[in-house]
């Protein structure tokens, strides 16, 4: 078992792995990720993952990269690296050239990846849910690329941090979007609330996976917008994404979401995701 | 006279200059940046940029540099480089950490430059003027801080490029912001306007200058917001930027600014901050 590094196709280990100083992911935040998580030795989601990579990169207008290529080079790394419960990070930049604004005329895209130990989440939060703060939402317009634009995110998380919270929630025109590196959902009437896929929220790949595993359990899930009273008027709420899971949020801005402590249908989805991974 | 980089105080090749793929510039954009540029050997508002600087580093909460050591070093390498026209680039990352949002406890500020020879506008454009298009604000909301979140800048500029025109100018609630690496003003009933600085806007050093210059040759300044309309009925535009200077919009989405050429106003303005930078 070893932590990794891939750098357009070297391996090394992470500490040692280096990019140029021009890549233009470094001067401009001009690269998209992805991260992947494996259970018991197997990746969750691998080709959804893929999918929305490819969505970023065309959204931006990458040079195209073969699939199959990045397909091979994550297995390979994983396979490498033999981790049972890997986290895999894959960041594509446009490529390293001169810098300048405009898109390089002859470059080709930078792929780089890690593979760690995934760190899990505090068994305290699982088990009596945890607290956020609400911050106003600052970040880009195009929410909906995975790119590295994550100032924001980092400064909002600091925040929520300093706070004594575990995550921050972005709020814009008095709409929930989400939080730092996860989706955000609430449950009211038995059923669950979640924002929209447009360009203000990640197209979370946990977050499609809970709404199809709502339709087995026939929890009705309702994709449109809610303003902060709904959140507070909320039975439960919960984080979604690769390494959250499925995780309650019991309070914001120190008020108790529903009963304050983790509710049936966040601990009904939990499990359903788990069991989904082959956890 | 030869292309440099700087990374932490070691000097190579730009072309061979490398960072950790963990700078958290590179996976964040959690990292700002200045350019600097001399005219005849001499470095133009080196102070001033020195204060921007430190302003972006304190907004984003980064662990103290010591000012003299950065200027040291900016000195070393415009020395050593012996450039006369140079551009230098700087760029401070909070640090190198195994990728988590949170600021890192253990690392310190990364500090890279590069300096090369200032890639002067076409004259064509100094003497007929540009054209630009306006793109709807995309930003984040703190681009008063100069970071490498640029990657709406980048795609802005891109379009531009692409519609035949120079550059991309943001308006952000009908509000006239500023271009993709330069602020805007506009020339109206022979006094200047421009957007007063708040997040929307980043402190030009040149816009600076400009106001300063202004008041020596007794053209008014007002700075206040202006929409796309007073935009239309302006009688002149202009970019201003450390590599920009003061460079004529004659036309704004394919439409006539003023007279539709180079404007007096703007014209002064320009040979005036060339006289102030020793050019």
């Amino acid at each position: 078992m070893a932590e990794l590094a891939y750098v357009n196709g070297t391996l090394s280990a992470i500490e040692s792995a280096r990019v140029p100083i021009e890549d233009r992911g470094y001067q401009f935040g001009d690269a998209v990720y992805e991260f992947i998580a494996s259970y018991n030795g197997t990746l969750f989601c691998l080709e959804e993952h893929l999918d929305r990579l490819e969505r970023s990169l065309r959204g931006l207008d990458f040079s195209p990269i073969p699939r199959d290529g990045i397909r091979k080079a994550i297995l390979m790394l994983f396979e490498k690296a033999s981790i049972s419960r890997a986290g895999i990070y894959i960041q594509i930049s446009r490529g390293a050239a001169p810098r300048n604004h405009l898109f390089p005329k002859s470059t080709s895209p930078q792929v780089v990846m890690t593979i760690r130990e995934v760190e899990e989440k505090p068994a305290e939060l699982r088990k009596n849910g945890a607290a956020a703060i609400t911050v106003e939402d600052f970040r880009w317009g195009r929410c909906d690329l995975k790119t590295v634009q994550l100032l924001p995110n980092v400064l909002a998380k600091q925040k929520a941090i300093d706070a004594g919270a575990f995550d921050a929630i972005f709020i814009s025109e008095g709409i929930v979007r989400e939080a730092t590196s996860s989706n955000f959902s609430i449950v009211s009437g038995g059923g669950i609330i979640t924002h929209p896929l447009n360009q203000n929220i990640l197209p979370g790949i946990t977050r499609m996976v809970i709404i199809d595993l709502c339709k087995e359990l026939k929890i009705p899930v309702h994709e449109r917008f809610f303003n902060t009273e709904e959140l507070f008027r909320a039975d439960e709420a919960f984080l979604t994404g690769t390494v959250t899971e499925v995780l309650p949020i019991v309070q914001v801005d120190r008020r108790r979401i529903g009963e304050g402590r983790v509710g049936p249908v966040t601990q009904r989805l939990y499990e359903a995701l788990r069991e989904r991974a082959g956890a």
